[in-house]
């Protein structure tokens, strides 16, 4: 790789997960757009076709005007070759099959326990980090060995135990984890700002928000747009829209809208009772809150503004994207330039010195977040700059907000450690003690057989 | 006071609470039995009349070869007055009467949250906080201006907020909080060492542990008898008896027996399953763990070996109480020196430099206890000797054990900030967030304003 | 003030320390020339005199086209008055006069201790300390009183102590400090980059550095350019320069550069020897050090290619200061406008939320630097960012790095809580161990009261 | 082992540097009068002679009626077979000979550096540490190999090196570090209780202290009997003696109370100056200080009351002792019991649960000295009992105080990093920087070589 005028060619991104049909693409078409970048992307997969189709889909990118960087596409076999050389490493993957999540968020149905998610918190984040942790272990591993200078960039999910583990099994790695979580809240912000005080062109980035807490359950204690201290603005925006909810018309899928947003009720409702904002969405925060604040039940939840993401609607999605992944092969359709919002360029750019941005990212404490204990990851603004991914201190979190999070900092790290031993039984215990799990320890057993037995598929390397 | 012959005399031990038909009564016989000590107990009561009963009944105790130190007992009408220049001050009273406490423990049941003792923990101890910190705002104001040099002890629950308030109001304070719990874990300790190895003649003391916790949820991961490591000896104690249960015959009253013994199946169950000991009685431990684990209902808990505490019984138990005392005054009865196992006498003894141990008692944390956060009141070991008593470093807890408490321990923290505030919406959070109030937010709102209903005579300087 | 098309008017900036002729001038020359920034300096000094003069001297910038933004400039009788209404206050005082400075740096040569400086660190910075932090005691107090909201920055030696005592005083203060030493290490790594490189055209801000240490004392850890790594290119750079030196040709006055400019060979010297840049100037780094490292004699401190700043020196260059004043006031000079290269109008704008920068301040440890002890002043880089300035958390020295502070970082603390309680004794005893004090107690003690007596109009309100 | 009826039989304790003249000997007499403990000791040391003639004295130890506990005494070859499956482990070892000594303790001297002990701080104490620690590299392995669970009792200088290498190569390690100088201040102490109060009877242990602090250059901030308050008294008394010194007579060796006693004005000193009780011996308080401050000139150095302890008088010392030796291998001298004062069999006993104690040793901080970074090893109070040493929270050192051992905190860590790493470079720095070393670079480095030749014949691990 080389930099010069301000632009880095050769530069080499190992995609690891390199056969999604999503966030795959979006890469794509953010590093088409993005003049001061320019090499390889090496796509590798367990799913050796999905990556090679991808390959197929990335070179096909059309050579038009909007595309100021062509970019090689590659698919690999071995995750070895994809990561030698490698100067980034991008992760997104999914661990297991909708099988296996339909059984994490489905199962605990049964016993009266409802996620609106399932792939962060609650049991159906603990049962997926079992199965997770390994394959980061893997990788991590993998990544010492191949290019253990790359900068390494996770996207899956659970991100707290995704980033711990990969710190845990090399210490040395750079390593952070993206979300675009705290984004939707600096545009509800610019939402309140449009509407209580009539500004209308604010940038999300013009938002600027300090960040504490641990990813889909993180914070904002000061935000501001230039001189203007929009917590009170927010204050009366919540007020307003406490009972009714907010949301904007997105036009587009009805069904994609119904799972995947929300009228933000979670939000205000968290907002006006600790006086600062909850930074994720509300199927997100609603899982980390005790079981029957939100999630009591399929209506409460739509009581609350918000439906449960069932697995089915994923399948059925997925079969859509297959489809438009063999429409794109086929030249039937042409791929389109999107702009994603994500951060993922912007961040590459400025660690090779090209540019400086300050935005929010997943990291061990160092000391970022002050309620938290050290090493536990966290999520605050950092600075990114020319090879450097320093964050920033952050403070601490009133007591009445760190203490509902802070069973779930510590049962988080003892998943980890749990499956890097392979000690069930002390996954175990992290599932009966997580907020959701509202129900006798005997229930709580009965439920976790049931869910170990939903992905023992991927629990080969555990004594089941 | 002077100390001669390693003999002081002319103590002054001031008693708030002092009209108690309990602990007073067990102090004034501790003190007869004691040579070591000599001096007045200055009893205040906000129940004039008891402290006043309290006053002739102490006076009465027989000269007799038993008693080695006679103690002169006064009656004061006021707080200072007890104070002033007192050099021990115990604090032991009863936030309220019965009927608050009814309340406390009771009105949760109709939401189906169940409480085994409700004074300490859960939604009953938070309500309990809510009266009792303001009363102990005032004394710890009353001690820093009539004798701020003076020892502090309390007995009061909840344990860990009376002292975290103590502290708070009056910084430069010197007290401590005692518990008897631990002394229980080690008693079954002993049964244990006598069961498994045969060793009968082990005093408690002998029972070497190290103790780190918060007060009922205080934890024992180290214990040794002499040269033998007792925690192997201790599991195949607890596998034997983790079904059927263990409880020596303690003779006695049946309704006592059934209301405060139990058969340690919880204590065996969180041992069994977290490596590390429980070390407080089976009923207040409940309390801490998430709330269906062992009081979804009566019959879960004895299921798991004990019962819930009616506060109908210890009406009936004050009942009891008063016509004891009262046949006391008359000289019906004779004062009965008994020796309650109390480590108050011996604390003091050593706090003057008549001896010096080592126990565990309730302080903020200044480093014993790695996983907690500074200040928080916490459960450990401390060596008292010549006017110091400081904590024994204790270290850390295993994560999965502390995940166990952490929300507690910050919910405790802001239940005193609330307090001190006056902040009763904050109060209502820690409320809604407690481990036992598994119920939604409605709910909760309902039963907290019913339980403040219950209690209002006694949160006059809230605002309502 | 109000904020309008990315341009704020109606700000106002008071000058504490108004009537200068150095930084006063430099600020307005940078206000005259930024575009974002309009209002009012309010201008206060005890010498009302001077500040009236700068009054003059500010409404008198020829209005030409490099004037972008015409201020107002007003001289204030009082300081609440100046306060009044303040959005940022600028402290730059004098503490003293050179007479009082020249007790500072030249009463220890008797003794063999030498100083380079004498404003930071040594006998001189010690006793500079005792004058000065009852003047920040004075200022603390009037903001808390006449603008609490403001944001102060802080140009005064000793920095670390006037930031302490500003927050010691008025713990809820906007303070920071801001010192350009380690924009000097940038410009010298700007010519390593293009000697060694070939590289010439990086901007300041462009050598991407993270900084950590005390002020005047402060490091670089990591540094690059783009995807440069430049510790590799410094490190062949000093060896290169090591014995030699390096300088630049900066022309201009001779004397001036002689007591101001230096070889750089302190500076790598320590780089060579500890594998992390020191960033300060060579005369302030010498300071810190065991007295005989570099400053053991005059000659000494000239074979390490620096040379000591006589306080006469300063006389000299204020005398021609005046006259210059004398000069622009009475028209026979013409304002002209400089880029100071300072960084304080950035800041102002970034806080505005005009822009955002991170750039090296000091601020009270709140994570930033691991080595020190919470609340030292210390200095890293920190995000400004709408009316934030955050640190950005900067690591851990190596452990030889920080031995050579460590009794500094705690000397400073010990200054500072000695002159708030007006405790020679405690200040004597941190005298008595600076790392410049390498003499026997009795000339300790000798020195002390001399140096006492040297600056005794400042000590009216200690017992001496 | 076996403990029956408090009585450990079968006892193994493995004494590493087992031919010793003086510790061993003293550990045989206090052996020989414990009752409760019982079996054998095994002598290892690099000259095995001694350790054989040490096992001749300790069997031919007369078996009359002083004599309540027969050992055996071995010597073994080599050092594994010495640990093999030994209870305890006891370090005391001359690391080199008194000529590197003569090296470590006079080479300074032609530079000005002047040194009363040179053992542990100081250019004789780095140095000594650099050969000192590659044996205790090799005897941490060997315990970890041979006796992992044994308690290891460490008496060798620089005692704070010594137990942190223990800790650095096997950090599963049941370590601490033994010494007297806190006994020698109690002792004082009891003298002042004797003179200002009268009171005469006194046992050390009832002189009740809070340590803190490191080794040689510990603290005590709190001092009671029974319940008098000592700081007064001490005050009272060091102000009365601080001119004049204090000294008993001690009756014996005029020579040998010339080099080990000293008239306590040093301790005066630091306790007058500082309000808490530096509590070791002057000439080992004086090496931690600046360099200037006791130790100037032999001269100042007695007129603060003591005299350097000349390296020649430890080689006549040794020569009366082998002499001695000599003597009790051939029958012409009896051995006589004595009572040294120790508490090495007390520790002993309370980790086999056969009494309880609190003593002062050297461990790592895990948040008993709260100014010290974690893991430095520092002096305070432990709690021995039944398997357990667990340090007693002494708090916090005034600033000051901190402010004179800051420095040389973190240069034992580098000592500690620079011998483990072989790496000299670190140690210079550390050398450079050491209070004592009050030297330009040049002659720093000049004397470094000499010094390092002198010691060379050890350095043959590093690169020299």
């Amino acid at each position: 790789m080389t930099i010069k005028d301000d632009r880095a060619t050769g530069l080499k991104i190992a995609y690891v997960g390199g056969g999604s049909r999503n966030w795959a693409w979006g890469l794509m078409s953010d590093l088409a757009q993005e003049k001061a970048l320019c090499g390889e992307v090496a796509l590798y997969d367990i799913d050796y076709a999905a990556a090679k189709t991808n390959e197929t889909i990335g070179n096909r990118i059309p050579k038009d005007s909007e595309v100021v960087s062509p970019w090689i596409y590659r698919a690999y076999e071995t995750l070895p070759e994809a990561l030698k050389g490698a100067d980034f490493v991008v992760i997104s993957i999914l661990p297991g099959t909708f099988d296996e999540m339909a059984s994490d968020v489905h199962a605990p149905e049964k016993y009266g326990i409802y996620q609106s998610v399932g792939d962060t918190a609650g049991p159906g984040g603990i049962v997926r980090a079992l199965r997770t942790i390994p394959m980061f272990e893997e990788i991590a591993l993998a990544i010492k060995e191949n290019c253990p200078d790359a900068w390494v960039i996770n996207y899956t999910n659970p991100m707290t135990i995704c980033v711990r583990t990969l710190y845990r099994v090399f210490p040395g790695i750079k390593a952070f984890g993206c979300c675009h979580e705290v984004f939707g809240t600096q545009s509800l912000l610019k939402s309140a700002l449009r509407e209580r005080l009539g500004v209308g062109d604010a940038g999300r980035v013009d938002i600027k928000v300090n960040v504490l807490g641990i990813n889909h359950f993180t914070w904002i204690d000061s935000v501001r747009y230039k001189n203007i201290d929009l917590l009170p603005v927010y204050r009366d925006f919540a007020s307003e829209h406490r009972k009714s909810g907010y949301s904007e018309d997105r036009g587009g899928d009805i069904e994609f809208n119904r799972f995947f947003t929300s009228t933000q009720r979670v939000k205000f409702d968290l907002f006006l009772r600790f006086g600062v904002i909850a930074a994720a969405g509300d199927r997100h925060l609603a899982e980390f809150c005790p079981g029957k604040w939100y999630l009591q039940s399929p209506e409460q939840a739509r009581g609350w503004g918000f439906d449960l993401t069932p697995v089915s609607w994923r399948v059925k999605n997925l079969a859509d994207r297959l489809e438009k992944s063999r429409r794109l092969v086929s030249g039937e359709d042409r791929f389109e330039l999107n702009e994603t919002g994500e951060d993922g360029v912007r961040q590459i750019k400025a660690i090779l010195g090209l540019g400086e941005i300050v935005t929010n990212v997943n990291l061990p404490n160092m000391g970022q977040f002050a309620n938290a204990p050290p090493d536990a990851v966290v999520e605050t603004n950092a600075r990114f700059a020319s090879g450097t991914v320093s964050p920033v201190v952050a403070g601490r979190l009133p007591d009445s907000v760190y203490a509902l999070m802070a069973a779930t900092i510590h049962n988080q790290e003892c998943v980890v450690e749990a499956a890097l031993n392979r000690d069930l039984e002390l996954a175990f215990e992290t599932f009966a003690n997580d907020p959701l799990v509202t129900i006798s320890l005997a229930d709580a057993r009965e439920l976790w057989n049931t869910m170990l037995e939903g992905t023992k598929k991927y629990l080969g390397m555990y004594r089941l």
